[in-house]
This record gives C-alpha cells, structure tokens and sequence, in this order.
C-alpha cells in the first residue's frame, strides 16, 4: 500500500513556510502501515497540480493533497480537480449551513466569496471540516484515492485523524499495528542509544522497528511492530517496554505519547494540588506549556514573570540586597523565588527559573545557557544548576522541559512516600 | 530560470524529521531570482532517484539534491548519480586531505569506509565541505545543472551560500526579482480578498503576484514581480503598497516579513520606555512571545498570570469585590489589572488578558471565546471585548495577537502625538 502525499502553495516553494503538515502525515501513513513513496510541493498552478497527481497516480494508491482549498483567487485546487476528474461543481447545502453557523458564531454574515466554498465537484464525497470554512474531497476513482484537504495544520490534521484515516482503513485491508511511546527528558540521543545498546539489539532479533524522536530537551522512543495478529505483536512490544525502566527509569516521564505538562497536571489533578511558577527567563513559558492544557485552572493558581530585578522585589519580595550580593541568576535568588511565589499563591507546589538565555548576558562565571531552576514544596525548596546551550530559543524550552522534570520527579517522590 | 529541489531519505518520507533545508534552499533560489517550480522528497532508493531526476530535468535547468552522501551503506546518492551520468568513480586527493585533516582535529584516525567518502564521479566538479566529510558534486550536463549536496543542515547552508550559488550566479544570466511582505492582524483572509478586489485587479493587471499567508489572527500579504530592470520591479510594487494604508490601514502593523512582538519590541526599546502584562486567559503567552525576541529585557518588566481569582488578589490587589459582582472575564476586572500591573511594576504601557479560552467555562452570557483585553498606559485604561472560536490553543494565541496589537496601535497613536 503505496501512498504520496502532494502539497499545493507558492509559500512552500519559496520556503516562507515550513511544510510541516507533510511530516505529520508521513507519521500518521507510516504507523498504519501505509509506505510513503513520495512527497511532492508544487505551486497553485492548474498544470502543475495534474502533472503532480497523475505522476503519483502511476505508482500509488492512496493521493493525499493538502492547500489551495482557501477562499481566494489564488487557490485553485478543487476546480483542477473538478476540471481533471471531468466534473461538474455543486453547491453542497450542508457545507454551506456549516459555513453560515461557524459565521454566526462570530457575529458575522457571509460574503459572496466564502459562498463558494459550499460547492465541491459532484463526483467526491465530502469530507467534513469542523473547524473552517474550506471542505475536505474524498475521490474514490479507478481504484485510487484522491483526498484534499486544507493546508491550514490544525484543520488538516482534524480532519485526517477523524475522518479520512478511518475511511482509508475501512477501504483497504491494512495491516495490523502496534506501536508504544516511551517519553524521556534530560538525556541526549547518543547516550540513550549507548545506554540502550544491547535492548536495541534485542529488538531488532524480535522484529520490532525502534525510532528515536528528539526535539528539544527530550527524545520520545518509538517502537512499532506490523504483523496479522494485533494480540502478539502487543504483547512482543509491551515485554520490551516493560524492560526500558531498569535501564533508563530516571529519565522516563511517560510509557505513552504525551508531554510533560499533561503528565504532571493529572497527577495534580488527581491529588487535588495546586502549583504556581515564578520565571525568569523562560519568560512565561512554563505557565504557557502548563496553561495550553484545557482544564488547567483546576490546579494551576498563576505565575509570576519578572524579568527586572525590581519586578523580583515589587511581586515577589525578593530583597535587592540578595539579588545584588549574589546575582539574579544564582542558588539564593532562585530558591527565594520558588519559596516566596508558593507562599504568596498559597499553592502546594512552585518552581522558578532564573537563568542566562542569551544570545547576550553571558560572563565567563556565569556563560550564556547558565540556568538556576528551584522547586517549593511543603518540604523546603531545592535547587540545580544546568548549562544548556548559546542558542536562545532552545534554552528557553529545555529550561522549562527541566523545570517540569523536577516536578514531576518531586511529585513521583511524594506518591511513593 | 526553474529549478527543482530533491531532498534524498526514510527519515523525511515518514516524517521523523521536518524538512527545513528544502525550504531554506526555497527561500535562496527566490531571492535570487530563480523560480522554484517543485519540491520532491524520496527514499533512498536508486530507482527512486533517478526518476525523480529524470522527471525535473524536464522542466527545470537546475536540479538541487540533499542528502544520501553519508559513509554508511543506505546513503545511495553519489553511486546512483555516477551511474545514471555513466561516469566512473575516482578518488578525488584534495578531498582525501580534508579528510584526513577533519579526523585529526577530533584526534581519529580514519577508517576505509571514511575513505570512500573521497571518491567521486569522474565528470563532477567537486564541491568543498569545510564543515563535514561529504564534499558536494556540481554536474554540467546537456544545459542543466545538477548539484549533490549533504542533508546535515549546516553543511548543506554553507555549501550552498559559499560555493553553489556564486557558481549558479555565474553559469546563468539570473532575472531580477523584488518583492514585498506586508504583515495584517485582526482581519480574516476572506474580508482582507473582499477589501481588496479593485487592488487585486489592478497588481494582475502590472504583473505583480499576491499571495494570502493566513495563520491564527494573521494575513501576510506577499507581492512578487519579475522582470530583467530591477528599478523598474521595485518602483512598480513599492507604488502598489503604498496604495494599502488607505484600504485596510487599521490593520497593518509592518510593511515588511516581521511578527508583532519584533514590532512593538523595537518601538520600544527605541523610545527607553517599558512594557509589562497580566494575563489570565493567555497564560503567559503574551510574556513568552515578547520575551522570545533577544534584548526584551530592555523594555520587558515582567508580568503576573493570574489563573486563580486569589491570585488575581494578591499579587495584583484586585478587590474580591469587583471579581464576585462583575465575574473574573469583564470590563471592570480586565481594566483593573492592567491599571494595577502597570503601578506595580512601574511601566509605559500595560497589557492585560482575561477570558474563556475553552473548551468548557462557557455560559450562554459569555461563552467560549469570550475574551476581554485592556491596556493601560499615562493616559488612563481602555478594554475591549472580543468573541473568538471554541479551539483553546487559537483561543490563547488570538487573544495574544490582539493584545499585541492593540499595543502597537495605543503606541502609533503616541508616536503622532
């Protein structure tokens, strides 16, 4: 089962956007067990998208597009595949009725233009689009899937994950899968990989794929098994996870795909605790990864920011004088911080960041990537030092990866106690 | 002057890693005047290869491949060019010396598989590596150029900049380009097409391209125009921009490819004058977005997330009061915090955020996508109500947006004065 995934816009040609939406749907094809062949980026040219789709016609199955679905003159998508598939346009009402709704929400009548995004060429399926205005197209010709979708990401992958991957499931006998995602933070891919040399191994002898997935601070370990029988393929892989904690425990977060920020607002959710950060230079970070989780203010009572010193002292009573006899980027500042900001919020948990993210700051005693994060509980306060990088954004996000980290390891700490 | 790019490996077909060279290389070609007509990703098989090679030299003149030039047996890139080119291999001396030279420094010795590295088709001209043991290839065959480069992303740039593209420069007589990015917030894609019908008319008419970049609470507006007297394209677009301010003026915030926070960060830093937030709904993604920009410190204070009403309280002196008779999400809250964080910390101008991001914490008064924004400056406090969608993430990152730009309006405003 061959796929190709082809996406439509001058945007990616000329690299103003980088096309992620083809990298997720490669993850999403190749876990079901669907090979893909090949990715292609065209422009908005009638021409260029039919040479594109009949090319990956001659060697694939499944033709997934995704772009030129929007209202305006410069997507052409759903007309050249009118034109190519030799139909004629419609107007679809239920399209429109969503259109009109999702309009009234905003308070907003509809125009001429977003009118004609009710209609689809008369021989596709529509593909519902909860979240916009542009339809999905699903194309069932010659023994060939054609589906076209938005390039917006969030209605793109909406709309694949709820709609087409089941529909394509259902239209092909695919495979069976089993895939499991192990999540760990702190430790880098290459001494991962040593560490789990002789398991590698192992996994290669039972058939099992390994995948390491690194971003920034952390490296998700994918392991995916294809086969007939879902039963034994779970229970190969599930046994090989199970051996991961005696080699790598301190490091793991999560036996599933998932963050840190959800990992640790269940555990507070479930326990009835509260948490608070008080951040320096993750700048609000850490509250926004927290805070993106819906549901959090059940436990997340707020954050202070405070990026001057006088900030430090105006919401946080941090005396100058400590800030000045030690640095703000400094054991005591960071542990008063944590201290003072679970006090003031009367929260159960806090931590605190302080730290030199650079590009500028940076000494030879306390170099760019120098950070200080300190964690609050009932307990007292602890604090570690870590020296990440020069590059600002990555010290950013690893500061507040770690900073999560220490959390849920206090709060791992606290359930065994 | 067309040129394609074929980006060469599993690891991008099944999405284990975002392809950001093609569209780096996108970006460069554009610049340079020459037009990217296709993107293609394919594994690393020989036959996969060279189709895709066959398939560019079509209709492109310059066919630019990444990646498959590493040492182990699956990197298939330079044998399967040798081959398809029908030329033999030879060990290039040079880049043998530069091997050698590469592995001292680390202090290794190199190893035969290393060696190999050196060979090189006997009808390319070699392309150095400073950075990395895989030189390029540069074939001139038949009037199209076909250039091999290494996928390691700084190998490939600096490879690219230093050495393929003086060459590209030299080998073709490159067409000028200019274009123009114009950043809008506040206004859907579809309204800015409406307002901008007779504009649009009038750039088909002069040849210039528009294209419509939406992302959440954002339309870039890009023109493009080609021609042979780069004065001439320059005028001619630069004309048709400065046609804007009068059509949709109130929702431009640069006239150049920039984001919000750069803008306001700028203003500023230039004016010594100081900017702090209070959020609620946003979480701290106002703070995260204005402190990612490197020297925000300069004009950045801080800011307090206020989740729980308590902390709402206590660090910012909101009257229990105000909060139980006028609820958290209202004028009279929202205004309070901006008025409050600005005394406290002590800045120009204060932002603050309060609503409902979702997905539950609706009522039929204020439902999801309720979202009050205030800001304060010497002048005295101003609020603004806001009805986004039901999705929590573009809930946070719209109501940020807006912040942000009711800012750099309350601060153009300041700068007529």
């Amino acid at each position: 089962m061959n796929a190709e995934i082809i996406t439509i816009g001058d945007e990616l040609l000329i690299g103003q956007v980088v096309d992620t939406n083809s990298a997720w749907l490669g993850q999403q094809l190749t876990f079901n067990g669907i090979r893909v062949r090949q990715k292609t980026a065209v422009s908005d040219s009638p021409s260029h998208i039919i040479e594109a789709i009949t090319a990956a016609a001659k060697h694939s199955d499944i033709i997934l597009l995704t772009g030129g679905l929007g209202p305006t003159k410069d997507d052409l998508t759903k007309q050249t595949l009118a034109a190519h598939f030799g139909m004629k346009m419609r107007l679809d009402e239920d399209v429109l009725q969503h259109i009109i709704a999702l309009f009234r929400r905003f308070g907003r009548e509809i125009t001429e233009t977003n009118r004609t995004q009710a209609e689809v060429p008369d021989g596709c399926d529509v593909v519902p689009n909860p979240n916009g205005t542009a339809p999905g197209m699903w194309f069932d010709l010659h023994g060939k899937i054609y589906v076209s979708m938005p390039g917006v990401p969030y209605e793109m992958k909406a709309m694949f994950s709820d709609a087409v991957l089941p529909k394509l499931r259902q239209r092909f006998s695919l495979p069976a899968i089993y895939h499991r995602t192990v999540m760990t933070q702190g430790i880098g891919e290459s001494w991962l990989s040593d560490a789990l040399e002789q398991w590698e191994a192992s996994l290669k002898a039972a058939n099992i794929g390994l995948a390491y997935l690194p971003s920034p601070g952390m490296v998700r370990l994918r392991l995916t098994a294809y086969g007939d029988d879902k039963a034994a393929l779970q229970s190969k892989v599930d046994a090989k996870i199970a051996e991961l904690p005696a080699l790598i425990g301190k490091y793991i977060f999560a036996m599933e795909d998932t963050s840190l920020e959800r990992v640790v607002g269940n555990i507070l959710g479930e326990r009835n605790q509260t948490f608070v950060t008080a951040e320096s230079c993750t700048g609000g970070y850490v509250a926004h990864l927290i805070t993106s989780v819906p549901g959090s203010s059940q436990y997340f009572l707020g954050s202070t920011v405070t990026y001057a010193n006088e900030a430090k002292s105006s919401l946080l009573d941090i005396p100058q004088d400590l800030i000045n006899s030690n640095g703000a980027v400094s054991e005591e500042v960071v542990k008063a911080m944590a201290k003072n900001v679970r006090e003031k919020l009367g929260a159960d948990y806090a931590i605190s960041t302080s730290g030199i993210a650079g590009p500028s700051g940076g000494s030879e005693e306390k170099p760019v990537g120098t950070i200080w994060i300190a964690i609050a509980s009932k307990d007292g306060v602890e604090a570690k030092v870590f020296q990440f990088g020069d590059n600002r954004e990555r010290n950013i996000v690893r500061s507040a990866q770690s900073a999560l980290m220490m959390l849920f390891r206090k709060l791992s700490i606290a359930s065994n106690q």
